[in-house]
């Protein structure tokens, strides 16, 4: 059963040449329902925004010409020919001599190119003295200058945030065209596993798994379809496999793997459909037993038992591909932050090496220490652990002080 | 109808001596639907984890100081006395002499306290030779090395993220008790604003508010219940306030407050309920006619509105509110960053001034700089901002390169 392990970046190279991730499909959306979602659109706008020009303040609507030499000593004096409110249509067309009375607000009446404001102003029944001038386009807010018809908002393939249901809400658009979200469903897997909520017989602990790449799977935009802890056991697992590939869009496993006789998922998977198992075992520390297969056209990936090492390997193979089923424009979606090593790292002989983290500002710098993990640290440590720093195989470490990226969960 | 303003820390003061705001109610839920929940109970570990002594490698259960003195050029012999696997209660008590095989995770036998790996041995038949001396507890994880039991694992008030999740999980848990989410009802209001999806008439513009108000809901762990564009009408709005408040705990306004005649929204507030209006304006900027009520035991936030300042106004006083309702530990869930100003800010004459900012790195420095807001920028620089920085009313102004707290929207 012995195989030489390949390197991430050649697992990385098998997985795309079998399978190139593309959205699954468009829906439409109500706007408030879209935060989170991906555009599955390019959004231009079919109007300016403000849609006319607008008075900014309250005060009276004139040609900016009619105030010029204006001042405290010498106000000009103009005719008041009715008032706009907001959300009217101005009735009147202004001339030279002409003001009109305006709220903050308001559209600009046709022949009307500033606003004098009303604390530049003093009102004797139908006439108005100005004591400022104005300059052309003075306290108004041009039709398009906030967004402009035919303007590019939002490209296709954007996560959607708050701030970008404000821009389209602004365009008018109640609704958006949004990439469907992926279904992953989750196995959890190994004689020792039982699910949270039943009783623990001896020699047993709970799934810890089923959840935090539950979680995981949320963080890309995808939706976890849990199905629990299957038995270590062929006929079980098998039938449980064939359901998920039934039901889901990408198949998600932990536990069952390792190298060695009692490796049952690997087996099954090369039973259940073709081509297979495309990848058994990477150089990669932890995770080591990661197993990767495709079956028909969807993807399975089993990765180990270990939470840390189930959660890393989510993070390095299936995170990258699911954002792409998901329909995000960026191949990584992970957040990134440069840090400072802590203390020296060391790899793993010949495996990539992933040192799990927690950042810590010391003395103005952004400190990465490694938290205890392997065996001796299960869930508790994981918790503890901001992100994770790679040390590539051709380095015996990462010495202390040493600049390094941290990718965060 | 002129009234002195108040400052934003009095304002804070009158809500606070008016309203107490706490968790609404309890309600259990699954596990995996608690990601973003606030817990509502203190969790106490009921068990050890893991449960059992547990190998952490392949190889040989035995007692310490029987492999003592052990290496290359002098091996101990021990007997094999059967197997342990994972998820299997050990049927065999191990005496002195004896060694049992056992694999990773699996718990030892009782009178193990350590285990060889199966690298530093060799096997003949039913005996092992032991290359190398082992300590008591090498490669064992104890019982309870991980959690142990009556440890606190997590506060009553604490923001439920993934990793908490698989503590949960690991203790057993399939259930969790959090807190209700808060209900908020939102209406926009104003002459010229019409509801996305709708034609626009000359003079209208857009409801923003309706949805970067229901997003800032979202992020408070709160429900929103999006009431739609209601007519600057004093019939309608006070139909529309008193449904807010039979169905929501909270309910938000924006636009239809300003300091002048036109300002029904404080009218009809102090008409449907008592005591009524508790705040009629704030000096900041921006959010002066910001407008806060009290009907019954629900609070009623009248926001200006233009986005910025709605939004603004939401964060700083909606926001510390709500999160309570929704059982927060924190008052403040602020994300706060420390940056230095890029260029000098202002504040406007006696009121407490909110810059909005956009953060960018030079030169290894995170510099805040100011983007256009005011009446001159709507939506689209409210999207380009990261947060906002605060210049106190009794400060002209901050300076460049001066250090400032940036608030993360």
């Amino acid at each position: 059963m012995f195989r030489k392990l390949i390197s991430l970046d050649e697992a990385k190279a098998v997985l795309s040449r079998s399978f190139q991730p593309k959205p699954l499909g468009i829906e439409e959306v109500a706007l408030l329902e879209a935060c989170g979602r991906i555009l599955a659109e390019t959004v231009v706008s079919s109007m300016n925004v403000p849609p006319f020009d607008r008075s900014t303040v309250d005060g009276y609507a004139v040609k900016a010409e009619d105030t010029f030499g204006a001042d405290e000593e010498n106000p000009v004096k103009l005719r008041v020919y009715g008032t706009v409110n907001v959300g009217e249509k101005p009735k009147i067309r202004l001339n030279k001599g002409m003001a009109v009375e305006i709220a903050t607000g308001a559209p600009l009446p046709e022949g009307a190119d500033a606003v004098v404001m009303i604390e530049d102003t003093e009102r004797t029944n139908s006439d108005i003295l100005i004591y400022r001038s104005v300059v052309k386009n003075e306290n108004v807010m041009k039709a398009g200058a906030d967004i402009h018809e035919g303007e590019t908002l939002l490209e296709s393939g954007t996560y959607l945030t708050w701030k970008d249901l404000g821009i389209l809400a602004a365009v008018g658009l109640e609704k958006v065209r949004v990439y469907r979200n992926p279904r992953v469903a989750i196995i959890s897997t190994g004689a020792e596993v039982i699910a949270p909520g039943h009783e623990l017989s001896p020699g047993k602990i709970y799934d810890i798994n089923g959840y935090t790449l539950g979680a995981a799977t949320i963080q890309c935009g995808a939706v976890p379809v849990n199905l629990g802890v299957i038995p270590d056991d062929l006929q079980k697992l098998s039938k449980a496999l064939k359901r998920a590939l039934e039901t889901a869009d990408l198949v998600v496993t932990s536990g069952g793997v390792s190298i060695g006789p009692k490796d049952i998922i690997p087996k099954i998977l090369d039973s259940i459909g073709s081509p297979g198992v495309i990848v058994h075992g990477i150089a990669i520390k932890p995770g080591k037993p990661t197993t990767i297969a495709l079956i028909g056209e969807k993807p399975v990936f089993a990765l180990p038992g270990h939470p840390t090492s189930a959660l890393l390997t989510f993070h390095l193979l299936v995170r990258p591909f699911l954002v792409k089923l998901a329909g995000w424009k960026e191949e990584e979606s992970f957040k990134t932050v440069k840090a400072f090593a802590g203390v020296r790292m060391f790899s793993a002989k010949g495996r990539r090496t992933f040192v799990m983290v927690k950042l810590a500002h010391r003395k103005g710098k952004l400190l990465a220490f490694p938290v205890a993990t392997g065996e001796s640290g299960a869930i508790t440590t994981l918790a503890r652990a901001d992100g994770f720093v790679e040390v590539h195989e051709s380095r015996q470490f990462v010495d202390a002080e040493e600049e390094v990226m941290v990718k965060l969960f």
